[in-house]
């Protein structure tokens, strides 16, 4: 079966004309959401220093760096966008696969439309389809290929970039057939890198790969023309099973961008039912940590793999606890990367309530549910079930959620004037003549 | 067990006083080697299509592209030299993993050399430890690692890379040990690839992003710091088995660079045996195409698995055919580049040659070695054993030899004078001030 062939020519055949509204709508709350976490990690030290390391080999000052004041090519720009969008784990999940889809797409396709004239409907159609591609071959793999040991944003992402950024440079279904192939031969990303600069980095280096792959096929640059599907290609292996009916089924008619989900924490999804959990006793008990004798949670397995940290010491290593993340929830009602700071991981009171936090694994429990219980010193017991954690898919982000999210991102960053022009222009993204001016628009003392 | 921290201390704390006078002597004539295979491959069209669609995207004019006019940044030029190293597949070979160890090591460490002083001596230590560190990460994984379907001198190469550009850049241990993680999330490289553009793309990736890897790790971009060794890192995902007393037993004392080979044909290393005897049959008989009416060959499996197709339409594929190579063997009494012309693929001559050709695997038939049996029109047979092919460890190609094949690489890309002057270079590098002057001495038009 001609896979990588197929998926090639659905991307370079489809037209804006047969998205369905659902798709149109969610593309643009992917992109809102995207931009303000990009925003938001700009600052951040894992961003300085790659840029520390790698701005002297800039080539033209042709696409900006979001949040900041650097410009860069636009092969550059994807890798360090790339890197903020991730480097908070706020960013959007595919709960199907938990892959983050906008880091590796949005960073390439932004960048590439400071290099060319992209109108807005031509740059959510090519995320849409970027997203598609990268899904449908997460859809195919998942999750052996994840429990192998692969960072599925990595190693699927660069599929999303190089067809997203392929459909805008207008591959024709040859060229495209290569780009999938180029891509396929770049795919990395261990997840042995949680925790470390690395993680955010593999977003960074799929959009940055995944459009050196498209502009290498435009110059007709080959590869396998069967590089997902063959004995020795991608699915087979990069992962020890595989369903191709997932990649070519339905193609053109389902669209898995209306999958999307927004994290309402700044951590990895797996925790946010506990997070959920402990903000709503909180919140509903008006509950103080000193009241408290120890929290016990029942918890999906992926739980304390993802986040098993006990004693983390930094706040990067904060998002890889569960311990740490129960004990912020309760003690500051929210998880935002204030509670994954170094400060806040250190802080006394909150190493004290997580010394106290147990977890408990529960192979009944689904991956956005929890079952959170607090002992009280007086022995009293508060319980609360979250059956589907907020920004899930059952309990979306709304709108307005998701507008409060990008405010708390870009406050410090951006000026609020200019946060506030940006939000607009991302909810009527698709009648913007050119979206380049959206990346310059939200860098820093932007004109 | 330590693993990545012990290859980094070792990389790290190495002397090039500690390093023994057949590793210094084999580097020589490896670089000699690679030089010569990077000039002659510089005009490839697979080099063409690269530059065209990446040299935009290029930094300052820092480094050279061998064999060529255009000068890039650090990182672009490693990549494009990597790739002009392996696109005539004529490079090194390290027999025990089929790595070709110089392509990404030297790609990178040349590249760097223009970017900052590096000695002779310097230069020569830091290209023994990348090849050090590459192949016995290799020793560790091969077989189980090619068999699933890496390109090895992609995954394993972009280890060496980053290892001999942290030496040069003088990474401390921690930092060493970051460079190998960064290194081992970006490995990648399908074998699936074979025979289209991405082959040699592939070293030349590993050279750019293992460079990259260094000067990230020198700005304190964290990695794991067991990439390697932990479950979930580069021995465990991409191999079925391991081995890491390889990586870390007898560390400092035996070199890997001693056991790298220099292949006297322009294909893969797997049918060499063949084209050996092809070519003594020939010779010792005064053969001519019309007295032959079949020729068998009797050969280890590997050579059908890899170079098993009966009718090739393009000079590439003619590489991965052991009956053309057999055919053009007997027909010019040479392999070189220009028997791997979409030209000599489509000479009905060769192709009436090589549908007389039959390959039968036997077990019993060692990977250097190889059975030709040749049947005359009048019934008569014509026979040869190769026990070991030229280019092996057992039969190397002489420094004469190699000298030779510099000449017919650079042949037509480099005035004489110049590949004089170069060759000349190769052999006394040991006592040259500033290596960057190698590179630039190996451009068109060098002054």
């Amino acid at each position: 079966m001609d896979v990588t062939r197929r998926l090639a020519r659905y991307v370079v055949t489809s037209r804006y004309a047969d998205i369905p509204e659902a798709a149109r709508r969610e593309v643009l709350r992917s992109f809102l959401n995207w931009l303000g976490c990009t925003i938001g990690g700009s600052r951040h030290e894992t961003v300085d220093r790659a840029l520390a390391a790698l701005a002297e080999f800039s080539g033209p000052a042709q696409a900006s760096v979001i949040g900041r004041t650097e410009r860069l090519d636009v092969l550059h720009a994807a890798l360090i966008n790339g890197i903020s969008s991730h480097v908070f784990d706020f960013d959007d999940t595919h709960l199907k696969t938990i892959i983050h889809p906008s880091g590796p797409v949005a960073s390439a396709i932004l960048a590439l439309a400071e290099r060319q004239p992209v109108n807005g409907k031509e740059f959510l159609h090519a995320f849409i389809l970027g997203v598609e591609v990268e899904c449908r071959i997460g859809n195919a793999v998942y999750p052996a290929h994840y429990d192998i040991g692969w960072h599925i944003t990595g190693t699927a992402g660069v599929f999303g970039a190089a067809a997203a950024s392929g459909k805008l440079i207008g591959l024709n279904e040859q060229q495209m057939t290569w780009a999938l192939g180029i891509a396929a031969t770049q795919a990395a990303g261990l997840r042995e890198m949680f925790g470390t600069m690395c993680k955010p980095f593999h977003p960074g280096r799929a959009a940055q790969n995944g459009l050196t792959a498209a502009l290498l096929a435009a110059k007709n640059f080959t590869s396998s023309e069967r590089a997902i599907e063959a004995p020795r290609g991608f699915a087979q292996v990069l992962s020890s099973a595989r369903n191709f009916a997932e990649i070519t089924e339905r193609l053109g008619e389902t669209f898995e961008i209306t999958l999307n989900t927004y994290k309402p924490f700044a951590c990895g999804i797996v925790i946010h039912p506990v997070i959920d959990g402990c903000i709503q006793l909180r919140n509903e008990h008006h509950l103080k940590p000193e009241q408290i004798d120890h929290v016990s949670v029942n918890v999906h397995p992926l739980v304390l793999e993802l986040t098993g940290k006990k004693t983390p010491q930094a706040g990067l290593e904060g998002k890889f606890s569960v311990y740490h993340s129960a004990a912020v929830a309760i003690i500051h009602g929210e998880a935002f990367e204030r509670q994954f700071s170094d400060a806040c991981v250190r802080d006394p009171a909150v190493i004290a309530l997580r010394d106290n936090v147990t977890a408990t694994v529960d192979n009944k429990v689904h991956e956005d549910e929890a079952h959170i219980t607090i002992t009280l010193k007086g022995g009293g017991k508060l319980a609360k079930h979250v059956e589907h954690a907020l920004g899930s898919l059952k309990r979306p982000m709304s709108d307005a959620d998701l507008e409060a999210k990008f405010r708390h991102l870009a406050d410090g960053v951006l000026p609020h004037p200019q946060i506030d022009k940006l939000i607009s222009m991302c909810w009527s993204l698709a009648d913007i003549e050119d979206t380049g001016a959206v990346a310059r628009a939200a860098v820093q003392d932007a004109r």
